[in-house]
């Protein structure tokens, strides 16, 4: 039936949406349906939550419903990957405005899976309640297996500065549709849905990340947070990036900002950042830098990095 | 420094405030300050969430911040109890106004901090954003430790039906508030702050429960669904159940109903609901009914259960 509201249909109703054909298999010995689920890891477990609240971390006009859960789904998983994890089980609570329609929900609801399908986890449970705004929350269990959890603080000077994932594309996107334009379609799309480089935390945890983290705060800020953790400087080489085609071409369009911009100071794109002991960057990664004794700081080609782009936080320590 | 709001103090400022002085320990490996937190269990783990809306779940004139914090971790906790496990770890999210005053975050903070204290449970993460309204989500990983998860299906013909923590005492709180009263005293604080049973969760598991359900949305509804899932049919005793002189009170105070009506329909005190094979029975379970075979309802003395307070919500199967 076409045009039913949530509150039609009612919160069981919505549950019973959302968790239909759902089961459980391998590590998940009890899915939805009871008061909680079940789980058997096979080492220790991490624990992420992440919220995204309409208008504030998305626009409906903007994002889909299906974009909206995949984004979710993706954002706490990310981190998980960040220690080290696999991700194993997610939970989401959805809270909707009354008037939210079903379809809302089931397209929400199709990227929920269709991301933990992505990533290798399997939706256990949730919630649903009426708010005046869509609220969503979504926290995953992840597990270590015998992977000692990297942290942010185990950078050592002499180590290398990686990445995996993608850098920018998603505050590109963002960027174009402020200024009202739909393209470049590429990260235009990457501001919907993230990409986040699924596996490539437990690679790097078992080639022997010292320091890892998920980049969602933008690339300079987020290596801070490992700089400051680990009381150790990090110098990054701007010609160790490649800026891609359509981040020129928005940061042209935005008024003439160095496109380098969206890749130190976006965020969004779940990229993953870490260090490693030199000759153990595994493959997938690219290096920008290093890890070096000094002041806990992040610099660009030996000096604190200068935002070209109005409207961009500089990195604030 | 007094009157500032959650934009004063800013999203960082936020989780300092949240996450001040928060350790790790026994279980919890890595508390907050990290992209996630990390668990060692020593079983098999269960996950939970729940999420809490003002105006929706709690009112703020009625509801303290610390009385709003407290709530959101026992509803989550109490799940994972009626699993049989211990609750470990709880991370919460916390979505505000950003005129909201950090006093009020400061009391939430007090509320969660206080309430995992008394379960036994970590506040080892969370999120923080801002949004319409306040929107709560506590999510809860229990430890199973060697039990084996209690669901709603295993009830068998000739089990007893028991419950241990309290029935109807916020239904009836929250009925004296609904008319402007501001008493019975106990009754409206249990309204605001449940008590749960908690640690009856694992108690009942070991002592061989074979069916359990935290009682949320009130003990018919809640039994009803044990009784599908089981595909048994429950018979209670009306005389089993003591109502209380607030209870009693606050029924002649709205109208003369039965207040019986609170203990079988009231949710929010987090009892827990389970069957044991007779003569396992544990310490600190009243019984109150049985498991027979039959179709899969809840009866009250042979009959299906006929509400007398106007406004009760009648039991739906």
């Amino acid at each position: 039936m076409t045009g039913q509201t949530a509150a039609d249909v009612g919160e069981f109703g919505l549950i019973e949406r959302i968790i239909a054909g759902l089961g459980a298999s391998g590590p998940v010995l009890l899915g939805t349906g009871d008061d909680a689920a079940v789980v058997r890891p096979a080492g220790d477990v991490v624990i992420s939550t992440d919220t995204m609240v309409e208008g504030v971390h998305f626009r409906p006009d903007w994002s889909s419903a299906e974009d909206v859960g995949r984004k979710a789904v993706a954002a706490c998983v990310s981190d998980a990957e960040a220690m080290g994890a696999a991700p194993v089980a997610v939970v989401v609570s959805l809270a909707i405005p009354t008037q939210t329609s079903t379809e809302w929900v089931d397209g929400f609801s199709a990227g929920v899976r269709a991301e933990c399908e992505r990533c290798g986890a399997q939706l256990v449970g949730g919630d649903t309640t009426s708010a005046p705004a869509i609220v969503v929350t979504a926290t995953v269990v992840g597990d270590l297996g015998g992977v000692t959890p990297v942290t942010r603080s185990g950078a050592r000077p002499g180590d290398l500065v990686a990445f995996a994932g993608r850098l920018g594309w998603a505050a590109a996107g963002l960027a174009a549709l402020n200024r009202g334009f739909r393209s470049p379609r590429a990260v235009v799309v990457a501001h919907r849905v993230p990409e986040p480089p699924y596996g490539q935390g437990r690679v790097a945890a078992e080639a022997g990340a010292t320091a890892m983290i998920d980049v969602s705060d933008g690339l300079l800020a987020d290596l801070g947070h490992v700089a400051r953790a680990s009381g150790a400087r990090i110098e990054l080489d701007s010609s160790a990036f490649e800026t891609t085609e359509p981040q020129q071409a928005v940061a042209a369009a935005i008024g003439g900002g160095n496109p380098l911009d969206f890749q130190l100071t976006g965020g969004d794109d779940h990229a993953l950042a870490a260090t490693f002991p030199a000759g153990q960057v595994p493959d997938g990664w690219t290096v920008i830098g290093r890890v070096v004794a000094g002041e806990a700081v992040v610099l660009v080609d030996g000096a604190e990095w200068e935002s070209s782009a109005p409207g961009w936080r500089h990195f604030g320590h």
